[in-house]
């Protein structure tokens, strides 16, 4: 394609403990943007699960909307994902943070029994429809577990998480620092990041890595048409 | 050295209108790790200025704390400000935000009369009195220009802010995406960042750059020793 591939970026809040983990969000943006792409960060127009004091760990008696946090971390350029059209966009990627798990999905409550937030099901629906490719970072290929059951996918090598990930239908494989799985056939990739103890740079190859392989995707399919 | 060189990273919030801008605070951490540092992220334990809805711009009647929000982005990792200890560190680094000039100065408010917070005040005493290098992003040398005066610096080509830098004793030099302006005899490092219209891979570029000149300061340091 001539035109810049245009990839949006789906955030949940902004702070690994109630949203989106901040170093796979901005580090994601950037590989976008090193690898010749454009970006666009959505959100929800919702009330987080709960507020986390992410000095201490615990629990704030505070209220807080995801998609106003999120525009933390996009400088403001953020859009309501319930306007989010797939058409517009060549592929769609969600950083993890527990934002992923109690917000976009309640995966932290409710385990394989999850419920996914509406407008994040549409989003996962409209793309996968279209053939366009979706990545997830860290915890967020439970999303994509839930949505579209059967695919191929890696949250690291928790064992409890990966049950838990079958048990919705995918087939989990355990992954390394920086190592991507690609299931070509559903057109998703995805990759640890911080599911493992990880260092920023680890972070960056990851997030570097997911990008490379959404890109690639996206090329040859705009080869192929 | 044979050990990693230690900084300090002070940081003033979370979010670019009322803390520390996020792009820049997590791209100097990923300079650090990548050029062979360890980072320990700082910040004052007081209340913001203020909070802004970073999707409106507007102000919010929220009142939150420096080091909580800071915390963010340092997931959990976050020293107070006011226990910091220079002997500890072998150089001190800003990243830019409004929180530089909100919280650790009041420069948004009072320009060159503006105040410093004490505990920012002590550390960059602390430091510069042992001879390490001091780096600072965007608009965060605005403190290094209240506290040492006489320093050369940038904060890239706004006159009305580069007047003000000058007013309290400082010389400054415009610089364009990614240039570092280092101060030798004072070892001072800062660099524009979002002070210029900027991409994220253009921040990336500026705090891998600024780091290495801040790096490049300890390890002669550490030879002439």
């Amino acid at each position: 394609m001539n035109r810049k591939p245009k990839i949006a970026v789906v955030l949940s809040g902004c702070g690994v403990n109630d949203g989106a983990e901040i170093h796979e969000a901005v580090l994601t943006l950037l590989a976008i943007d090193r690898q010749g792409g454009q970006y666009q960060c959505f959100a929800p127009d919702m009330a987080q699960r709960d507020v986390i004091d992410h000095a201490t760990g615990k629990s704030m008696a505070e209220s807080r909307n995801v998609m106003v946090e999120a525009a933390r971390i996009a400088r403001g350029q953020i859009r309501d994902l319930a306007e989010f059209n797939p058409a517009e966009f060549d592929a769609l990627v969600f950083p993890g943070g527990f934002g992923a798990a109690k917000t976009l999905t309640s995966f932290a409550v409710d385990g394989a029994d999850c419920q996914v937030e509406p407008s994040v099901e549409k989003a996962v629906h409209g793309m996968h429809d279209m053939g366009k490719p979706i990545g997830a970072l860290c915890i967020a290929p439970a999303i994509l577990a839930r949505v579209l059951g059967s695919v191929e996918l890696t949250i690291g090598d928790d064992a409890g998480t990966a049950s838990a990930i079958e048990e919705m239908g995918a087939k989990h494989r355990n992954a390394g620092h920086g190592e991507v799985v690609v299931d070509r056939a559903q057109r998703v990739a995805t990759t640890p990041c911080y599911m493992l103890e990880s260092t920023i740079s680890q972070i960056a190859d990851g997030a570097g890595n997911l990008v490379k392989a959404i890109l690639d995707m996206v090329r040859e399919e705009s080869k192929a048409a």
